[in-house]
């Protein structure tokens, strides 16, 4: 997938929503623990009843791997039922991977060619050789923590060094290293004048953006200080849509959510056409 | 695994060697394909022929998770055996985790209680809230990179800001956060002043040293700067070890070079007594 696909994917569907599949055993609807893989379950029927108002899925990998190796064939059904129903769509592994160069490399190899994902979170504090190898894929994404929204993040990402918060020296490093086409930023929503800050540094480059909604960052400034002319957002909401009903209708609830985020960025998007 | 324990594991083997298994399914001796689970085979024969020179294994989990979900049930195969031939030696995941604080406490319980390790390697670029989820577990061990002995260390790991590089930043956020008996850091052997430096504000903490050896780190450095009363070294070696020799009798080539790298931490040992 790449820069122009990922875009067009976006005009056509109206919207540049990313529904992270934070799929939870332990919060999932109750019902699905009858089934033979609860999870892929709860999945494909999240997935059936969302795609249409969305542009990327992102799967948290800590929810898959706590499974054992059950929860790594979910995640290669997940990945496989996406593909199907939605090829155009890009898939998130949200890994947050990061080590010497050649682990990197066998990171990148696993998420990028074994599970068929299209972009992989990637944690930068080892430097250049845990950012690197991720680059090597023809239309696969490196999606490099910047500035995230949780409240850790004040503890180092905002440490300055000559008036230059870390995250900034993250962002002007990664795009000597990698292209628009290669690389996207975490950006946390819950900091707008940041987000203007990263863009201004790295004004091509997608934007996965976490922290909307319950962590209260607001879509508006997000759209404000955060889009571009091709979009150059995705913007991620998981527990608001995929918990959002928690019965056996617990599909309906996704879409509806789905549908309302996807409404308001419609709004958004007609500034660019 | 508290400290008390690990420290009387070096001293009854006279060794704070730590076996990286970085297991790779291209690297190891091609006869060992034929087993039904080469990568548990190959490292079966590594413990068995090391175990008595070491005080901990490091599975590296980049090679695991490589091999989709058959990887994970040779990790889990492989910390059974460890468990069963040398119960004494901490088991340390390195799979460089990190993540918002309920995503990190998901990473915590996968790897100390499903796949039973005593020790995870974690990224701290998030803060606190990536960090303290590992610190609620008893006689668990957060081992948190602070200054790794890759090239690209460099990038972000020395950025100063009023002096200060962000790796010790990151060991004094650290200290705050958690104690001696539930914090290791990884500070690469290959640069010995800043050992130093580590070591003057966490005397008490263990710490996970990569870099002797190939990447030209010098096992004399590492214990003049830092060793203290309780040793508070594992030293780490993978390569070296378990590819020493890559024909059938691997596990002879292991065992030499592993006890090679004992004798000599012996008598460092002895500075102690």
């Amino acid at each position: 997938m790449n820069r122009k696909q990922l875009f067009k994917a976006i005009k056509l569907k109206r919207s540049f929503l990313c529904v992270g599949l934070d799929s939870d055993i332990n919060k999932i609807p109750k019902h699905l623990l009858n089934h033979e893989d609860p999870i892929f379950e709860f999945n494909r029927q999240i997935i059936d009843s969302t795609h249409r108002h969305t542009v990327a899925y992102k799967p948290n990998i800590a929810f898959y791997e706590s499974m054992g190796a059950s929860g790594w064939i979910s995640l290669g059904k997940t990945v496989e039922h996406i593909r199907k129903v939605s090829p155009e769509v890009i898939i998130i592994a949200d890994a947050k991977r990061g080590d010497i160069g050649n682990t990197s490399a066998l990171y990148a190899k696993t998420f990028f060619e074994t599970y068929n994902c299209d972009a992989l979170t990637i944690a930068p504090y080892m430097g250049s050789d845990s950012v690197k190898p991720f680059l090597n894929h023809e239309n696969k994404w490196a999606v490099v923590l910047a500035m995230t929204s949780n409240q850790g993040a004040k503890d180092f990402q905002f440490i300055e060094s000559k008036k230059t918060p870390l995250f900034e020296s993250v962002v002007r490093k990664c795009i000597e290293w990698g292209t628009s086409e290669q690389i996207m930023f975490v950006v946390g929503a819950t900091r707008s004048s940041d987000i203007a800050k990263i863009r201004a540094l790295a004004p091509n480059h997608f934007f996965l953006v976490p922290g909307v909604g319950a962590q209260g960052g607001s879509l508006d400034e997000v759209v404000k200080y955060g889009m571009n002319s091709d979009c150059g957002l995705l913007v991620n909401s998981s527990r608001g849509i995929i918990y959002a009903d928690t019965t056996e209708d617990f599909k309906v609830g996704a879409k509806k959510e789905a549908s309302k985020i996807q409404s308001a960025m419609d709004m958004y998007l007609r500034r660019l056409s």
